[in-house]
């Protein structure tokens, strides 16, 4: 459905962003990195969540030593975000970083973005121009243009440098907390650059506001096919992005990682007690990752015709549900059975 | 930002949903409509988390006293949502409902529709025109068309007919548990009617998944002007369908209802401990209705810029919070007084 952008290819460690690959999920861990058990037991429960591309801070070179031994043993590729030090940049290539994120903003001057680039080349790895509207350079932040235009003019003129140093292994972003100006930045850089992107909405917010403004920015952007890797940023354990991520790229059908739920509002209609049915049957099929679609409907209006849809479906009616497998309905049960009868039809199917 | 699609204008009770009007935010109760004090109760609570009409379904005609009395009593307009059985949907008129919903996919013949139109031309309501996937009418259902113009087609054709009777105060939605395909048929039926749309993603799914599909959907028509009132479906307790709603239009600054919060992801860099900080701030921000916005930033990265655009913001460094009140350096505080001294100085913008 969605005609996803053409654009070049990058490879961080394994893992293709661009060029055509499916659009790879990314976290970034809030452990201190100078503890690198600690950030490592979260990229392990990160990538158990469904994380492609993990990112860590290097806040100051005491952390380096944490650093390297994160990237030495991660089971995801590990990507460096630095800011302000450019030395921090250089060291963590050397480190074994499998991506730098550097911001045009706080990097510098150029010869210092230089010394960057000299070290990615060396290590044969690209490089993220990651800008943010909190932290524009000054030519930029004081321009008399719309935030728009200035954080897609300030990755603009970042690229033009790595270009004319013959460096284009370059992934670009262009963040704002405004779901507004974020989209219209990237819709310039989509038009302009060749480069994949990596989008997101900084500072989005706590969880719900966060997965909300997200979505919104982020389904947007997909929808018109820009894109190639995301980063959902939520003030809330970074495995919750992961999840909210995928159901961004869910809801799209880009991407699914396990079961699709389909389940009804409940009404004035229902005559079953559906939320926690519902609930219990969504925990339930957390644990798999069958590529199956499951219907959990409260009545006869819309009930026997999404069951029908689904590969297994319940549509309820007063104390019972009907059961349906591939759009033929199958046996009536009792509430109290609805989910167990459900995960019985599930283990049928495979 | 957004230029909304130009639209009729229907009065629900006193609600006006199009023609210029701000965009509506609606639910639906889940309680037993025969009780209409749990009903009432429901809906008073709807109505302070910010719903503005609200409906009621209407499953048989023992409901229909109740529905009654929670018309005359409600806070909010009254919708009726009736399937199967035009003579309900008659009678909802005659009890005072400010608003008919009914479904071209279940009424029947259209005689029973032409009753069910003239009881609303004697009551001076509108009706709403609510085709769903679930319940497509066979002729549609069975047709050899993409879901989204099985969908519009239905839609379409009921409105022919309401227009051959004369009818005109219509609204229309066509919601299908698929993203691409209900964005597809509200495009073409945006390009098509002159009525005011109802937007929503149908039998969306629990909190997160159902969240998410929602403002990814929702979020890409009104995007593009398209809806002038929505309902967010979600298997959860309705008051989270309004909050949802609500986040939904903030996000793409088309409405916004209270305080707006931002705050960042938190990372290896952050040296407080945010997320509970940040979940405090939101937590005694609900119970304000002050539009202003306040930043919760973890560091000296974005921290300072972002803080600095906010009405009151704090940046964290180690252990502390620095105060900014509209982009200017207040004081600093040891982290555990981060969030009282964030809200005295929210308490002094007003």
């Amino acid at each position: 459905m969605v005609q996803r952008r053409e654009s070049s290819s990058v490879l961080v460690g394994g893992v293709q962003i661009g060029g055509g690959a499916l659009i790879v999920v990314q976290s970034m861990t809030n452990t201190d990195t100078r503890n690198a058990d600690d950030t490592l037991a979260q990229i392990r429960r990160l990538a158990e969540a469904g994380c492609e591309i993990v990112r860590v801070a290097i806040p100051h070179a005491d952390a380096m030593e944490g650093f390297a031994r994160v990237c030495e043993q991660s089971p995801l590729p590990v990507v460096a975000d630095i800011h302000f030090d450019y030395r921090l940049a250089v060291e963590a290539a050397r480190c074994g970083a499998a991506k730098l994120r550097i911001n045009p903003g706080n990097i510098g001057d150029l010869a210092r973005v230089d010394a960057v680039i000299d070290a990615a080349g060396e290590a044969g790895i690209p490089i993220r121009i990651g800008v943010n509207a909190g932290s524009l350079a000054a030519e930029y932040a004081d321009a008399d243009l719309p935030l728009a235009d200035k954080l897609a003019a300030s990755a603009r003129s970042f690229c033009g440098h790595f270009e004319s140093r013959g460096f284009t292994d370059i992934v670009v972003s262009a963040k704002a907390s405004s779901v507004g100006a974020t989209v219209d930045a990237y819709r310039m850089l989509a038009a302009e650059l060749p480069y994949p992107l990596h989008i997101g909405i900084t500072e989005a917010g706590t969880s719900l506001a966060g997965t909300v403004k997200s979505a919104v920015g982020l389904g947007v952007l997909l929808s018109e096919g820009i894109g190639d890797t995301l980063r959902v940023s939520l003030t809330a354990p970074p495995e919750e992005e992961v999840a909210v991520a995928w159901q961004i790229l869910a809801a799209l059908d880009l991407r699914r990682r396990g079961p699709e739920l389909i389940s009804c509002p409940t009404c004035g209609r229902c005559e079953v007690d559906l939320v926690p049915i519902a609930a219990e049957v969504e925990r339930r099929l957390k644990a798999s990752t069958a590529n199956v679609k499951v219907a959990v409907m409260g009545c006869a209006v819309n009930g026997p015709g999404e069951a029908r849809e689904a590969d297994v479906g319940v549509a309820a009616g007063k104390g019972v549900g009907l059961l349906f497998r591939h759009g033929e309905p199958v046996r009536k049960v009792p509430e109290a059975e609805i989910v167990s009868a459900l995960f019985e039809e599930i283990d049928r199917l495979s």
